[in-house]
C-alpha cells in the first residue's frame, strides 16, 4: 500500500515533468538536470560552463537548495538569469527537486531568449535520480574524493544518468582513488555511461564537457531521450 | 494535508525510535547514529574506531546502504558483529534509515554482549537528520573536500548533530577550504556543536574522537539526550 502511494507520487510527477518538457520544447530550450552528492563541485562546474558558453549559447540556471541562495549568489556575476528554488517548506527540506517545483519556477524565467537551462539539483545521490523534472539530459557529477565504490552503492543514479562528469581529478595524486576500479564499477552498473574526467578548479576537461553539450544541444530534438 | 501526512510519518517513526531506545537501554547499549554525505569517510572512521575500542568496549555495527554489503564486508575482518540493512525495497531505495528498519534489524544482533552500537546511515545530508532511530547520540561527518558552505546549505543536519567529525584534514593543504570560515558557518547554525578535526586516512585525531566516545558511554544514562 505504501509502495502504491509512492508509485502514485512518481506518476503524478512524471505527468508534470512532461508538461515542463513541452514548455521547454516550445521555447527551444535544451534542459540539463545536474545531480551529485553535496560538495562534488556542481556550482564550480557551472561557473566554468557558463563562461565557456558565453557568445555561443544563451544559458539560464535553476538552482535547487534546501535553504539559502549561496549558489545563486555565486552565479549572479556571470550575467545569466538564475532562479532559486528552496525546498525547505517541504518536511524539513525536500532532498530533491521534483517536477512541480520546476513548474512553479518557470514563470520567473523568460524562456524565450534561452537555449540551454541548467537545473542544479539538491546535493543527494539517491532521490534526485527518481524524479524527472522535464529535462533532456540527466548529467551526474562525482568527485574523486568520494571513492570508487559509489556506483555499487548508489546504482540508480548511475543508471539513469546519460553522462558522468568525474570532478576534482587535480586531487587524484593525493588520493588512493583507483580510477581503473572506478571505471569497472561504472561499467557493471551502466555499461554505456560516458565518463568525462575534469577538474573544475584547474579547468582541465571543461572543453570536452562543453563540446559534448554543444553536440547534444545541436542534435535534432527527435533524437533526445 | 501533505504536511500532516508527513508529520504522521515522523510521529510514528518517533514512537518506534523510543521502543528501539528502550531495547538498547535494557541491554546497556550506547548507540551512535553516524551520518554524512556519500564518500565522507564514515566507514574508514569506523574501521579506525573499532580497532581503537578493541579491549575497551564491545562494539556492534548496523550498516545502512541503498544496495549491497560493501561497507559490511570492509568491517567483517575486524571481528565485530555487523548487520546490513538495504533500503532498496523502498521506492528505488530509501535515502535514509528509519526507526522501523533498525527495529527489524535488532533480532539479528545479540545486544546482550554489546556496549556500543554504531549505526552507519545512508550517505545523505538531508533526510537522515529527520528520522530518529533510537540513538543516544547523533554524530555527523563532513569531509573538507565538500566545502565550507555546507552548514548553511544543510542546516538541519548540523542542528540535530551533537558532534561533528571534520574528516580528510590531511587534504587541507591541497584545497582552498577555509577552516575559519567553515567554523564560523557551523557557529551560525549550531553555536554549541563541538568539532573534532581528524583524518581517517592518517589516523590524526582518532584518539580525540575515541576519548569523546568513551566519556559519553561512561556518562550516566540520565545525562543522555
Amino acid at each position: 500500500m505504501q509502495v502504491s502511494v509512492l508509485r502514485n507520487v512518481l506518476d503524478t510527477n512524471d505527468l508534470i515533468a512532461r508538461e515542463n518538457r513541452r514548455e521547454f520544447d516550445a521555447h527551444g530550450c535544451f534542459v540539463v538536470n545536474l545531480m551529485s552528492a553535496p560538495g562534488s563541485g556542481k556550482t564550480t562546474i557551472l561557473e566554468r560552463t557558463l563562461r565557456a558558453l558565453k557568445g555561443r549559447l544563451r544559458s539560464a540556471v535553476i538552482e535547487g537548495d534546501v535553504q539559502g541562495t549561496l549558489d545563486a549568489d555565486r552565479l549572479a556575476p556571470l550575467g545569466v538569469p538564475v532562479v532559486q528554488i528552496n525546498t525547505d517548506p517541504h518536511f524539513g527540506g525536500a532532498c530533491h527537486l521534483d517536477a512541480r517545483m520546476i513548474r512553479n519556477a518557470l514563470p520567473a524565467l523568460a524562456l524565450g531568449g534561452v537555449d540551454v537551462v541548467f537545473i542544479e539539483n539538491v546535493g543527494n545521490l539517491v532521490c534526485p535520480a527518481e524524479f524527472r523534472v522535464g529535462e533532456d539530459r540527466k548529467v551526474m557529477v562525482l568527485s574523486v574524493t568520494e571513492g570508487e565504490d559509489k556506483p555499487l552503492k548508489y546504482p540508480l543514479m548511475f543508471r539513469v544518468s546519460e553522462l558522468l562528469l568525474l570532478n576534482k581529478t587535480d586531487l587524484l595524486k593525493h588520493l588512493d582513488f583507483d580510477l581503473a576500479r572506478f571505471r569497472a564499477n561504472v561499467t557493471r552498473v551502466n555499461p554505456t555511461l560516458p565518463v568525462i574526467e575534469l577538474s573544475a578548479r584547474t579547468g582541465r576537461g571543461i572543453d570536452v564537457w562543453v563540446d559534448w553539450l554543444l553536440r547534444e544541444v545541436a542534435a535534432p530534438a527527435a533524437g533526445r531521450a
